[in-house]
């Protein structure tokens, strides 16, 4: 008998806490092998400041059901990046606070940095001899982790932005005047998630017309001569890219506006690339044109959730706990596609091979000289945003678990 | 036996097709007084050109019943002001068109400008004595029609922007670290919409700490100074502002910045007043800070309807219809509060003293030195944002109904 420990890194995903859901509710299935289930507050570096709490003091009613989905990170989150250096005080100090709770088993659920943290902590733990398991459990809208088909909250990030780009779309029509308009989207690094907004397309309606990625070089003039070429197509015309599209020399296009401006404090100002493309289109092209960043709804609004990505969360999670408990370590629990039609295999892949890569949306999905998406993606793509989300409302709007940070107050 | 007209006009509200299929579907009803349903595609404007449809011949299965959850304007819309001077030809020309199409009755779906429309229209045929009845179904989000109690559109883009913040809000305080986040929110004049952000505050959480309309100056010191103090009360502020919040000169926030930026090719950068205060907060109180400009979707998104206020939408078309088969001309469709709880009587009130004037949101509910709004405009606006979204799916994203410039080639 031990205790298990699980904590969320990060930013949230739509679907994080219907991964911890799954822990947490399969771990307290497992009450002839697992005894008390613990939550770092803020991640491993609130965790090295003390604070943690037990999940069956703190639960109610169907917490566990309603935490499937509710946003943002129940547990409070971190960004913090273990040292290099397994001399460093701070694997002492956390393997001295496992032992003082009797852990055996840690579940990190996050995107790279976590497995990062998942790999290091095993590796350490096997030099000092602990038994402690540690397991990753994926989350990332981005869908850029390496060695699993698909990560937990890109389906719903997906959903979200599908849905939201088909009502710009329908919106955006309703002139008969030309428009242009531009929807930038998260990713930095990795297309995927500006990549779904073709699932807002039908095929009579072209729109989006063109869909730029970070991973073909951005062109200013040929973006000019595209978007000339797609008015004469339809008189509204919506475009959109990835918020890290850069040019052929690397430089980020969101880069293009920030040496020039300034509020009227001198304070320099950032933009996103939506508003730089914006202001060339109207500049170059001279018709009206609006630029929308999607911005952090796109990340953490849970009324537009795929349930077929919650499902999968929560078993991602529960995977996690059987894997530990059959005496998995250092590793990531990952998706495997087979077989016809859709159908989900769950693996289990090495966490330090996960971590510090990418995963990069395929070349061979990108078309007509980085200005499309293969229509390959969308069977890709199309089941992980199927199924419908299933919050409860109250008063008119979503009711969800209280995060442990606006209900404690010490964590606030 | 006559037929009838109908239009939409101005940016589309997520529940303006409720109110065409309200009208539609009355007219339908009552074929012993009405013959055909015709609607007018791009509103007035388009109508000029001769663009006009036959309803039965385009409407297929239950359209009219997913109408009610389609977004954006089903017949295109129009930005159209006629003119003041009776002399000027178009209204000739309109007429000269309303007789060939044997129009009995005209229907107006839209704001203040729209309701001018109906105004002069009726006032030019009182002067030929034209027997046409025209009468305005009011929409706009932004709630700032006179003689109303509110007006349909804005329960859904409340409960929208209700839903939104209250997912920010919940996201942003995953991290221990302070932060501030600045969430812009529609309402040029008008402050309705953003003081909605209410909704999303429960007692325990005082996010949104603080909020800002345009009926209130604004003051930049002053903001940084409660910011501070917002800061010291729990370690993530959100703030919501509206677009329009301007200073006691009346000059918008928004242009604090425009002077000084432009982007790489010397262009002129505009940029929201979200943006503009995320760059005070950093450079005056130098915590992280990031602004979310809801945009778009928080007009058109039509997958976080109120279902009362699609309900009522629905009703203020076919009430309309009544009242033009009972002669009425010159009016629009108002909503009447009474009585205990929350009821709701249709009645009519005169569109010329509706069209050109705003209604502001009250000052008794602005408090706290203009940084909060009272608990009253809470009971007013709840029962606006009850009942959730019956929208279909289909493949993963919500099933419309196609709007006419999307079906019809000539129309895009």
């Amino acid at each position: 008998m031990y205790n298990i420990l699980i904590g969320q890194s990060g930013g949230p995903t739509a679907v994080i806490n219907a991964s911890l859901s799954g822990v947490v509710s399969r771990a307290l299935e497992k009450k002839d092998e697992i005894d008390k289930v613990y939550g770092m507050v803020h991640g491993i570096e609130g965790f090295l400041d003390g604070n943690y709490i037990d999940f069956e003091a703190e639960l109610e009613d169907d917490d566990l059901e309603k935490l499937k989905v509710t946003p943002a990170a129940y547990l409070g989150s971190c960004r913090f990046k273990l040292s290099n250096n397994f001399e460093d005080e701070v694997y002492q100090v956390l393997f001295a606070k496992f032992a003082v709770l009797n852990i055996g088993a840690v579940f990190y659920i996050g995107g790279n940095d976590s497995m990062d943290t998942v790999d290091k902590l095993s590796r350490y733990g096997e030099k000092i001899g602990s038994s402690i398991r540690f397991i990753g459990i994926p989350k990332t809208i981005d869908n850029d982790l390496m060695y699993t088909d698909h990560t937990p909250g890109f389906g719903s990030a997906a959903k979200y932005v599908a849905a939201t780009v088909k009502d710009i779309i329908w919106d955006c029509g309703v002139y008969k005047h030309p428009s242009v308009t531009i929807v930038e989207i998260m990713g930095r690094h990795a297309g995927w998630l500006t990549a779904a907004a073709m699932l807002a397309r039908t095929e009579e309606e072209k729109n989006p017309m063109l869909i730029y990625l970070p991973e073909h070089a951005f062109n200013v003039t040929e973006f000019v001569e595209s978007v000339k070429e797609a008015i004469t197509k339809t008189n509204y015309v919506v475009v959109c890219v990835s918020e890290g599209i850069a040019d052929k020399e690397g430089k980020f296009i969101c880069e293009y506006g920030v040496q020039a401006g300034v509020d009227k404090f001198g304070h320099k100002m950032l933009t996103g690339c939506g508003k730089i493309l914006e202001n060339i289109v109207k500049n170059e092209i001279g018709c009206k044109c609006r630029s929308i960043e999607l911005n952090l709804p796109q990340r953490c609004s849970a009324y537009m959730t795929s349930n077929t990505d919650v499902m999968e969360a929560f078993n991602a999670g529960s995977y996690g706990v059987d894997a530990a408990l059959k005496g998995e370590t250092a590793k990531m629990v990952g998706f495997k596609r087979y077989g016809e039609g859709y159908n989900i295999e769950y693996v289990l892949v090495d966490a330090g091979s996960v971590c510090n890569q990418e995963k990069k949306f395929p070349d061979e999905w990108i078309v007509n000289e980085g200005r499309d998406i293969a229509p390959k993606f969308l069977q890709y793509v199309l089941p992980l945003v199927k199924g419908e989300n299933t919050t409860r409302f109250s008063e008119g709007v979503p009711e969800y678990v209280k995060p442990i940070y606006l209900k404690k107050k010490q964590y606030n």
